[in-house]
């Protein structure tokens, strides 16, 4: 039976970014199926007791110099985003839908890159409309998607099911019911994977 | 002129311990050198406004099975202390005590393995006293000496130097001004002191 990681994903979370470019590679050395799993972190910060590591400051003055340093690191374009924080909710339920009716992997990589490549403000309307548009969706059916209760539910549910199974930030992966939190985690994915 | 890495540290700390064995081997590859810092990681947490991992329960309950990953990756054997948490004010004066009066590298490696190999209760007099007959420490002499103003003013200094340059959890490392969180950023620091 082919091996199976689980990607609990939100965009607003610039360590996710680099997880989600790094793992396609890791999944490929070890033949596993990535499951890709989209959550909402501020619900997972509320239910699991945990915050921000923006909220304490010295914290987050070392993630800025961090962030630099894995871009350097990994060679990826990553940048800062001067329009952080942002609700993510309508595009984490756009990736809730997507995961049935669409190439998931595909509006995910546009996302992560729009946010933290571009620099751009996905919670604009107009900016967002034209991501999509990019990305051959229709923005009258995604909005309304994104609106429907079913969806709504869904992202619910996989962040109450993250939490259940001991989420408490991102990105979080599951080998099994094996957890490992944070990009810089994949060492030990990998090494699950191969077990 | 040789380059070096300040080694902020605190002996309750289990990812401390990781960076504590593995630093000589990145000292000795890059030719830096190790400046031992104690610090009080209780100070530091209030200070910044951080608070122990510990604190949230699912980040605890994550943070035993990593490190648990950790010593199988690293090959130490590494033990969860059922002590665990204690105070660790007397070990860090007697770390600054011995900073300028004796072994201080030698002193640490005793004290991360009695807590973090051994399980062993540091809080505990007769425990300590057993210790430090260990490191021929007379046991006076150390009582006598982490009860100085000086002693304790020195690990306050240090504490609140931390904090003043960024710090806001353990391990911290500094090469220069450039701060390093956690043993996972070794790399970061090699990287650094390669530069």
């Amino acid at each position: 039976m082919k091996k199976t990681v689980e990607f609990f994903f939100d965009y607003i979370s610039p360590a996710t970014y680099f997880a989600h470019f790094l793992l396609p590679a890791i999944a490929e050395r070890t033949g596993a199926g990535i499951i890709y799993r989209p959550f909402l972190l501020g619900g997972v910060f509320k239910e699991s007791g945990n915050s921000s590591p923006m909220t304490t400051p010295a914290k987050a003055a070392w993630m800025i110099k961090d962030l630099e340093r894995l871009a350097r690191r990994h060679q990826l374009p990553f940048k800062l985003n001067h329009h952080f924080p942002f609700n993510t909710v309508q595009l984490m339920r756009g990736a809730c839908w997507l995961a049935d009716h669409g190439d998931l992997k595909a509006y995910s990589d546009v996302m992560f890159r729009a946010i933290w490549e571009e620099g751009r403000n996905v919670a604009d309307e107009e900016e967002l409309k034209d991501i999509l548009q990019g990305l051959a969706i229709d923005p009258l059916e995604f909005l309304e998607a994104v609106s429907n209760q079913d969806i709504k539910d869904k992202l619910r549910a996989n962040t109450d099911e993250a939490v259940r199974r001991g989420a408490f930030g991102a990105p979080t992966l599951f080998v099994g019911d094996e957890l490992f939190w944070g990009q810089d985690r994949l060492d030990q994915v990998e090494e699950e994977l191969n077990r």
